[in-house]
């Protein structure tokens, strides 16, 4: 798969898999049962199951954006609360997604290091938000996103915790997983470790930064499975039931086969892992924040960035300063190879 | 392609055509803008242009009810009406879409023989709900489908005489074009000719059940190419903003090129009449509306419908007892054949 | 009580009694507790049992608008859909707000005559409208207004007959009873009767146009008692649980005592049947609904409607080209004395 | 006006002048236009326009609650973000109205000593959040609270200061005055030096905490005042349009008369400052913020505490542990001496 060279834009400027674009083709035969009722999504259900290690219920959508607000419509009403943290995804990236899906939700923006919750932090708001007081929003939900917004992971241990706090509530926990191949690999653990048995309730699992052309799923876990006829009303008057739901499907079938989404995601942070060592190694740059899956943010002396911009290196400035480079699993040794040349 | 045979269910569970699959594959070479901001995205707007033979802004989306409830949002607040027929898509199919997405928009449904509004109906409403009476919702869009959902086919003069009666109100008119190609050919007149040269200010343009995997058009026309930038905005906050744009785009493009759209509507029509001339012809059994289209709407006497069903055809009998046969451009002249034998 | 003569535009027009007033300074003493804790929103709400002879849980609004919506928020959600007549106040007068408040529910309208749900048109959209399919907003909800926008009254079987056809569906009854002491007057049965007895989960019983500065009151029977809790909430949520409660409770707790209700219904029903039988004695003069209420709609020669407005009289042409007329409890005997003179 | 001593809950459990009560009953005659159409209604808003030394438009509702999310509803659409204090009423007290009435728009919290917004967190934020991007809601308001909910009061150079920050964009300054009477009596300033003057578009202007039985005003200055129509349609959807709107113009109209809203609101705050003279010369009792209006926030020894509950004192422990005083209109001299009684 060729491309540009040292685009660390994004993974979503990343092309498809070619297995994926495959399976369109084999999908493509004959009529089949429009809106989700095809047997390929039946088996990209089935091997979920296995994968996760439970029983659960999934849907498809084209975009993170979907995913989550869909998964968050059915677990806080307009008058909850959802706790997230300060640079979630969900709260400063969706245009509102979620206010809008879930009738007015409203977010409760959390800080803390490296775009995790701090644990203290999120005890504060819990007492402070009480429960059954008419004038008050209560917390319906916890989100957080693994790999976090600083491309750092939550390890299971450390979703227990914050899960745990939501203890004695009628409050769930999301995970936003646009990119939980690339958290899951750096963390080496099972994905039932790193979800429902952490505590989780429903995981929004991204494909589409991983190999994907457009895919994401919604998965319900046995402790809010009770609502997917709910998600399923909500997928369709968001007009997210796409009629052919089989070419979503398709995707998810070979993006699981053979553990390649697992593969694609220990590429993107293998690259990740050599391009930060890197940059690490350049007089006068820092991390910013411990990289922990396929994303790095470095605080770059000015010279230099301007050095590598005019090498063709792509990346973005975020707001707090820092550069973000983002690998994926088409980012090729020839990539990292030539911004070493540029460095040096 | 092959397929089960004599599936008359609905285009929504025809295959794709190959041509869009490879366009898929052709589209998945290098690192490219996400969004929207591709240059495949770009020649589209550009074809539908020469196409319509306007200036235009358009976008997609995945689904026709995320289409039309994305149209529909720019051109009615939520404190506004929506005139529809009883049996418009929007109103019956889409659960509550238009609802949801406009904030809270009143659908008034409209009567009217064969799925098209009636003349008289509409004038009766115009008059009845006042313009600028704090307590009414005032009147801000007409939808049109074209196709209706009785399969039948508005004329640009039928079309005009409807939004013409708009006139003086700050209302639009919007197309549902799911199935437009097949009106368009049932017309035998201009794209242009059919929607803005009539007064339509939106078009919802159906690529799904005509040969796409799925896309859909929101197409602008100059009279509301103003509120552009708004819906990119409600585009991204529904969740419809694709990452990898890219693919949708590259479905349109294949679709629009060589007149291929025009070519799978014409097909479908052509067996869509030669399968009602079939089914006409059999004692007791009458047509429940004109076909103008890829839809047969039939009274079949019930010993028929069970032949029929015996020898192995799919269709759905419709609320009102009609059966109803959809063709598409997988339709083969085979299918037909079955069903001939089936009917001897 | 002076009145500047021959007012009959509406009943939202006349003065409050002055029982209410007097009540509320007798309420205005002492600190009291804040937002409906006080012992006077509890005494109206045992009153209320009392005369309807059930448990029943309440709380207040100050406008039928809100009251409607706050109502049908807790029966249908936004996916929902709610029957009731093309001519309802919910859907012709409320500027939307049934879709504000239930998040975009979808209002079917029936036709009948009389401001009456035709009980077959009432069948065919249960029948079309299907249960448990996706696509499709199922019936949460069925609304009568009693009295109806054209001033008649559904009697306890015509309530009845209707309520049952929801059976089997998890579908509620709702009441807009912004003139419900009017109809109870009318139909000389029990409140009871009129509403849970006939199948009525939630009444909106209006005092302000009977004589209230501003209350309505939201009571659910028995059958949705467990929403009490959700209502609140939207209620504080809508911003209609006001701070001072006990002024709102007050009007109630004077309105309902020692059948003040009744008896300023009874006299608004006497003095519209005594202006009806006024005009229709006239030569061309037609009534064009049942006169059950406190509202009469005739259909008068220009002329004469002419020579009235001459004399002063005050009424509304209503969209249908008939001329409404409205007395209340402040109606008096030389009103109607004028309006003879006026004819004559 | 008696009351039952020493009641510091909240100035919403304190009755309303008997002079508002008066001047409902001197409203209470004939027949007058409803829905706000009523010269009392015109009177105030000429009031207001003398009072605030400029053109405006206003409209009425019976909470704080309604008017804020009013008021909020025509400066931001549902993809914007209001900025707030993290204390702000609007965020934590109100359940989510803000979010229900905008459509989803999004509160941003900000922190900063004693319930005001800081400068720098306010500027970080306007720096992070970019205009234009369609991804992230931009900002579309700020919402200054004058008391604010720790009791302190803005100077005009303060308002001025943050909204000054806001130039650029098109974001408007809201101020929720709920106790707005007691913040200017304070400052000492004219009305406009403390809105318009330093940035104010709207303003909630409360009169129910300060002598009202139940009303307050969305005060439109010029800079927004062509939102009037929307916001007038947006009263009407939300159920907030009162059909006999002149017992609320009434109120206000009694409430601005020889400045009593400012005599009630100066005896308020008197009564605050003797209060918390008194309980802040106790050993081991600190002010938690600086008493600027009505409300007193200090931190009491446990056992003291308790002594005064016992000896009949009523006040709320907030969540930060502090307990909250609030004196209101009807605070009387005996109620301050009761306490000073109980301290010794």
């Amino acid at each position: 798969m060729p491309n540009d060279g040292m685009n660390f834009l994004s993974d979503t400027t990343a092309p498809a898999h070619p297995a994926l674009i495959d399976a369109l083709a084999r999908a493509n035969t004959d009529f089949v049962p429009s809106y989700g009722a095809d047997t390929l999504s039946a088996r990209v259900e089935t091997r979920l199951k296995e994968i996760f290690e439970t029983d659960l219920k999934c849907l498809f959508a084209i975009s993170g954006t979907a995913s989550n607000a869909l998964a968050l419509s059915v677990l806080c009403p307009g008058h909850g609360a959802i706790l997230c943290h300060d640079e979630a995804h969900i709260h400063r990236d969706e245009r509102g997604a979620p206010e809008f899906y879930t009738g007015g939700g409203k977010l409760i923006p959390l800080r803390g290091d490296h775009a995790k919750i701090d644990g203290e932090e999120l005890d504060r708001y819990l007492t402070e938000i009480p429960e059954g007081f008419v004038h008050t929003a209560p917390v319906r939900a916890l989100s957080l996103s693994n790999l976090t917004e600083s491309g750092t992971a939550y390890s299971p241990d450390e979703v227990r915790a914050h899960t745990a706090r939501l203890a004695g509530r009628p409050a769930f926990a999301h995970m936003d997983g646009a990119r939980f191949a690339n958290a899951l690999v750096n963390q080496g653990c099972t994905p039932a470790a790193l979800t429902w048995k952490a505590g989780i309730d429903v995981l929004c699992l991204g494909a589409t930064k991983n190999g994907a052309l457009g895919a994401e799923a919604v998965i319900l876990f046995p402790s809010v499975m009770d609502r997917f006829e709910e998600l399923q009303v909500r997928q369709k008057r968001g007009g997210h039931m796409a009629p052919k739901m089989r070419f979503l499907a398709a995707q998810f079938d070979a993006w699981l086969e053979d553990d390649r989404w697992l593969d694609l995601a220990a590429h993107a942070n293998r690259q990740a892992s050599d391009l930060a060592a890197l940059l690490a190694a350049q007089p006068g740059v820092t991390l910013a924040h411990p990289v922990e899956g396929n994303e790095i943010f470095v605080r770059l002396p000015e010279n230099l960035a301007g050095t590598l911009r005019e090498a063709g290196a792509q990346f973005y400035t975020w707001p707090d300063g820092s550069s973000r480079f983002v690998t994926s699993w088409a980012t090729q040794d020839n990539d990292i190879a030539a911004l070493r040349d540029a460095l040096s």
